[in-house]
């Protein structure tokens, strides 16, 4: 497989996220796999564009007529999706370059990651899209999203019609960050676009960090890459998109193993671990452990923002909690704060037991209780904290009792900090904490199931606060 | 606090957990904290003894007599909870003693962590209890939990009646996990005991370790110590419980800063980490890093059989969970495992994409679902890997539209399978992959949300059967 990246044709990226017409080829039988789905999700999502079912043995599809071929659709396409076997790809792509399609996904397996002649298949379909100007996502992809336009290409069935739109865009080597996977609804899960890069043919990661660097809707990016196709350059595009937004990046191969994997999986060579390590933390990328981390670590810089130091404050209602946070927060970056001498008062003017930093409402919780107004004192602590000029930072635990008026005690405070605040949520029943985490997302509010994990959430905004300002810096000096 | 052990008394542990008969002493009043709810709690879990409420201000409480004083009751009393203010506690600790009650749990605070009047009571409660030979949980402790008898103490709310029994007793010293704040029984988590040490003037982490060594109902010990009293003791003791069953310790302490912070909300001294990481390491005992850990990773001991050695076979529905499934078991001690000429023949047949581990059911589900027999093919794959001798447990990810069919095609396993097996379950919808997940673990197989935890809890397990067989092997060579 040849790795040369094509020209910089960036028609073909803004016509793969946002086309006004797309076709889409393969089966439109009603089943759990197939192009009838993607229609039938490109119809409940309300996708904003002409749509043109493509398959020789159907007439009509979800009401809509069904074109034999590419080239018996009147009017122009800008993107073409395909799932057919793959051995009708290259005649589809020809048919693409014929209609002078702009970009085509190519959802089919059994290219390079299946055996040789997969991998000649690939580079047949990818000589013809290369001669004609046509970008290629795929083969082997799930394709993209883009919740502006109700872009959706999966062929799997999909349980929701509708993603939030938001700040944060998701780019992967794997379908398993698509939304036939993801629970992107029930997350309420504020998205711009995804990407599902397949075996990478053609659009990469470099294609994507261009886009989404200057693409308005997306605040925050985050990517898992197997492989890096073109290192110099990625790197110096990160280096100027971390400027502007943040850029996590997931990156497996820390194992010999794990290289030999992605080899056999994608077809392509996985470089050594430190070289990547060492580069992306020089690019001012952070790099994340987990799939877990790269959807739920982005919420604090859609919604938040960023530290503007590294002392923070833990408001928990389990001493012990706290304690664990205290360890997570400086192997981190982060330094436990220390509390001003009037935040101190007016902590122990709202309760006895309130006397440190991490702040443990534990003891206090029956008092609190009775009074019957644990929802004033709890929105007093935090204000006092956002007030204080030693803390840079907030990790708060939200009492599941509080359920209800949570916008009454939250919600004033979304607009009044300058300072991140990222929740954590212990309850004794599923239901509710999940309940409480959307109630709390909607205010704006990062929430997390663990005070672990909302300290590492502040800790990586902390990073990246760190790395835009040298980012920026170094373009400074540069001038 | 003097930190001397008393006498090794376990006929005051055994009344903590199984008393025929309790005493609760607090308010009545109906509400969110207090004696009320425990009260109303053991009545709920169906609490196999007799409860007797005791306060001077009521006649009844849910239709049962309420006693003005410990002495005014006729019966013995094995166990006593009391969670009135702190300053009254040394009169009730008098008239347990003066009634020989066995166990007392003081859930009340105010005591060595709140400040030196605290320390001074707690130092009285001690001596008093002491010469009567009465043994003391806590003070500030929600106390604890034991499914075989409904016992259950927490003065908070519990948004329900039932903890399902089973093989995982939890200690900590935290009242972050018991049923107030974990949702054990939408997780269907099969418990044995809990207990809560609080500020642990006298029953510890000691106690426990000899108890639940030897209670037949626990399987796995999870305990998150903040700290460990008599270090030499308690490392004797874990050796020799580890030939029996699995210990895992959550101990924070890892930096000065998290140290410092125990000392003062528990006032005991913490040590340094690297010495409890090897002594600990030492004594067969698997340390985890957080408290969804402790949680999470007992159930595979609880279910399934130990790994007879270290090679993972890891079922997948993407290439990409794949490789960094296998980054976290190589780097927690598993290897890949080389599957057998005859198990990858029989893959072969089930699908031509099945070639190689990680087994990726990913190219192959559209064709699996055209076939409409996902079912018996994942159940074929997992059979062929079950039989393999070149397999030693097995991380599969359950596709989401099996729901319906999990006993049929796992069910079977569960008897035939020598080998753990551990599912993760994505899914694009969180309900669903609740509903999966206790689907699976009614069956007896753990189920994680990714397959990194599943592998994880898989490398555990290994570790614990390597560390058994050498506290086994030292015990042989010391007889």
């Amino acid at each position: 497989v040849k790795h040369t990246r094509r020209s910089n044709d960036t028609d073909g990226i803004v016509a793969l996220f946002e086309p006004q017409s797309i076709a889409v080829v393969g089966s439109m039988r009603e089943g759990r796999f197939g192009g009838y789905l993607t229609v039938k999700h490109l119809l409940d999502f309300g996708f904003r564009g002409k749509i043109y079912p493509v398959n020789p043995n159907y007439d009509t599809v979800l009401g809509m007529k069904v074109y034999p071929t590419l080239k018996d659709i009147a009017g122009g396409i800008d993107l073409a999706v395909m799932m057919t076997a793959a051995p009708a790809v290259p005649e589809i792509i020809e048919d693409c370059a014929a209609k002078n399609v702009k970009a085509a996904i190519i959802v089919s397996d059994g290219f390079t990651e299946r055996d040789e002649e997969g991998a000649r298949l690939q580079r047949e379909v990818d000589t013809i899209a290369r001669r004609a100007g046509l970008r290629l996502l795929g083969p082997n992809t799930i394709g993209v999203v883009n919740s502006a336009n109700g872009l959706i290409t999966t062929p799997y069935r999909v349980p929701y019609e509708e993603v939030f739109s938001g700040g944060i865009a998701i780019c992967s080597q794997t379908g398993l960050l698509g939304p036939q996977t993801l629970p992107l609804h029930d997350m309420r899960y504020g998205l711009s676009k995804i990407c599902d890069f397949g075996n990478k043919c053609d659009i990469d990661e470099l294609d994507l960090l261009e886009y989404l660097g200057s693409d308005p809707q997306t605040r925050v990016i985050a990517m898992h890459l197997e492989e890096v196709r073109d290192g110099r350059s990625f790197l110096r595009k990160l280096k100027e998109v971390v400027r502007a937004k943040p850029v996590l990046i997931l990156k497996p191969g820390r194992t010999r193993e794990s290289r030999k994997a992605v080899t056999s999986h994608t077809g392509s060579l996985a470089g050594e671990d430190h070289v990547y390590d060492g580069a992306f933390r020089q690019a001012g990328a952070i790099r994340v452990d987990s799939f877990k981390e790269l959807v739920d670590i982005p919420k604090i810089f859609a919604w938040q923002p960023l530290p503007p130091g590294n002392r923070l404050a833990i408001i928990t209602i389990s001493g012990g909690a706290g304690v664990l946070g205290i360890d997570t927060a400086v192997q981190q970056g982060l330094a436990l704060a220390r509390l001003s001498p009037s935040t101190l008062d007016k902590l122990g003017s709202i309760s006895p037991v309130l006397t440190s930093n991490p702040i443990d409402l534990g003891p206090g919780l029956p008092a609190f209780m009775k009074k019957g107004d644990m929802a004033s004192h709890l929105h007093g602590i935090i204000e006092t904290l956002v007030d204080d000029e030693n803390v840079d930072c907030i990790s708060v635990a939200c009492p599941w009792m509080l359920r209800g008026a949570l916008a009454e005690v939250f919600g004033p405070l979304r607009d009044r900090s300058a300072k991140p605040i990222a929740f954590w949520v212990p309850s004794p029943s599923l239901t509710r904490a999940q309940d409480i985490v959307i109630d709390l997302e909607t205010l704006g509010f990062p929430a997390y199931p663990d005070c672990d994990s909302s300290v590492r959430a502040l800790a990586i905004a902390y990073k990246y606060s760190v790395a835009r300002s040298r980012a920026r810096q170094l373009e400074e000096e540069a001038r």
